[in-house]
């Protein structure tokens, strides 16, 4: 099942700059795995944000929970979730 | 999955009473159905309002689609959904 | 009566590590013992948020109020509060 | 259990003056039989506003939800309820 | 003329407890005093919040002000006020 | 005491333009009047909206909603009152 | 460039049955031709309403309008717009 | 002075095409006017929309207000103002 | 022009007391002075905030910013500000 | 192609008069930088706030996100970004 997941993320400016390129660093990591796992399947960046806006797969909602609470930025991300169902248009075509 | 689905339904002042008669008739019976398929886990009515909030489990959200556009009133139905994830003290207990 | 009660915890990023813990397994323990005295009737987990949606069982408002600033967490919670009819689809049916 | 019910009535203005005076005359002989009861403790008219905002008296929402629908203009009423707790100033006091 | 005004406290957490727990104690002793003035009509906890709703009564807006800033927590209060109006119902009865 | 009140027609367009033109007429009328009894202090057209905000002065609410009840477009009218309270500024200024 | 539209179809009630029913299948036919040519990337429903989000592919926004102008519903949709941004995890990977 | 003005048009279905043409034309001519006066300084379509945001040049609220009733669609007009203030990089550059 | 100013005050509560009271007494010398010019036309205390709305008198948007950022309190205030027009009723009036 | 970019600057009271004073003036001369390139085609101080709207031009979004993090202030800002398509009143005239 796909779900469409708005995140943005809050870090504040008191965390220092080592502990900043860290975690970043450790979030594009985390991002690439879940791309490579088919669980990202698309993410765009919000224009002016610190955000993004993505459809991820995953088995159902308490597996989609694990997935994010695995991003190392987490506890700082402030998250929506909306679940997606089949669009006709993406089923299959008779005739 | 479970989801909690919030339904308002909003029919017109217009429509004749007998025709109101047997729509409420049928959303009777098509929510027992679903009640006894074990799709409407819990379902509670809004005070003051001609609405409710259920639990519903389908297969994804594409399953609970089809199975919302089922209910009679569908098309003067407001609806609302949210994936619900599994909750840690629902989980299995250790020791 | 039931309510439904969505939670939010605000827990702080500057609460050390060895607090944080004791409070999430007091926390736990009591989410148990409302559990288990039939109060919390049923609970999710919100994804993608540190947060949950609950069904509670209590006399009235004011019972629930004392239960859930019973909660070790109460203090950075965010708490929402909705009170629940009976639907008639849970009612006696007829014949 | 008090609950604090704020009512704002939606009369179409096609409803003809006849109707809407008999509607107008069953409002009110209802309200006062709900006052006399003591179901309705306090309520106030919202300045501006065909709207009104009362304090009533249920055994829980599943009662107050039949009170609520047993008034003439209900199906043009846009109701919103929210549970109210004993508050310690009106409690007992101690010493 | 009478006001329904709705008070959230926002107390931050740093507040030293003898300092919160002088302050509570003030807040009450205060609470009683408008009260047995007639000022603070009815008072309810708004069950899930460290806030209440209660029915001022005072001569006008200043009035008003001048005794919700007499409040010892008022520089921690989320404060909104909504003016009401006599409601028919609780007017004069003709015949 | 004074009230900021904030009102936005909403007259369908069914309405024929005769009887549009005596409301209006009527309207206007009742406007002066209210400005020349000093009820309506101040009034401007919000920019782009058939709609006014103004500075109300009655006796209390149930004055205020008697008034506003007396404009012949009121069955049209989305009133909005917000109370009002004396600022130091325009207070007696000392020494 | 890429675009998150999100499209809720309000036809009104009294649309007789062949017209809908015309009006479906051409909506279903130009669907299907702006997925072949690329422009719709992804599409879903939203579960419960007559609404979908999906990805759109224009040159600009100008060319996004008149895309979405040229769908058979648009009269009766209700349509938001969001730019998409290329998400770093989309880009070229160094390494 | 500059106004950022926000419209959307909402013309109901019922208009007959002839009569919706005609406003149309008459809506672009007296557009060009305002247009080729300077008073309509640049104006953008809002994607997906019946509606545009434009900035507006004015000598102050009054005149702007008049200025839009101008407009033949302003009976099925929304319309949102806001004023506009230099901002120091469109001033004059020192040294 | 005159404009509608809504001023919310946010001193933080690190704020000292001296420097406190030194703001204030600035910011009510230099309300005094807007209002002996004919800027602040008219102010109130909106009720139970540390908040004020106002009509303020301005050659236009400009001006305006400039005369709001002179308040001694700037840096901590969240303003609204709108555009007001002149309403029929206080224009002239014929025969 | 052209955005609609509203920007509030929250730049927190500890920030020391120096930095604060250097920041202030790379944002000046970023803020021209991107004038003369014809980057912000028109940009105004929106009255009473530490904000601006602006209007953009970019390649698309991508190309826009990157323009806005280059800003000096950027980690203090909240960015809103809105697409904008071209009027017709902006389009080529016929005849």
């Amino acid at each position: 099942m796909e779900f469409l997941v708005r995140i943005e993320v809050r870090l504040p400016a008191d965390v220092p700059d080592r502990e900043r390129a860290d975690l970043a660093a450790s979030e594009v990591a985390r991002g690439r795995a879940l791309q490579d796992a088919g669980t990202i399947v698309r993410i765009w960046r919000i224009p002016g944000k610190v955000a993004n806006v993505a459809v991820w797969k995953a088995a159902d909602a308490t597996d989609l929970h694990e997935l994010l609470t695995s991003l190392p930025l987490f506890p700082w991300m402030d998250i929506d979730v909306e679940p997606l169902a089949l669009h006709p248009l993406e089923g299959p075509r008779s005739g």
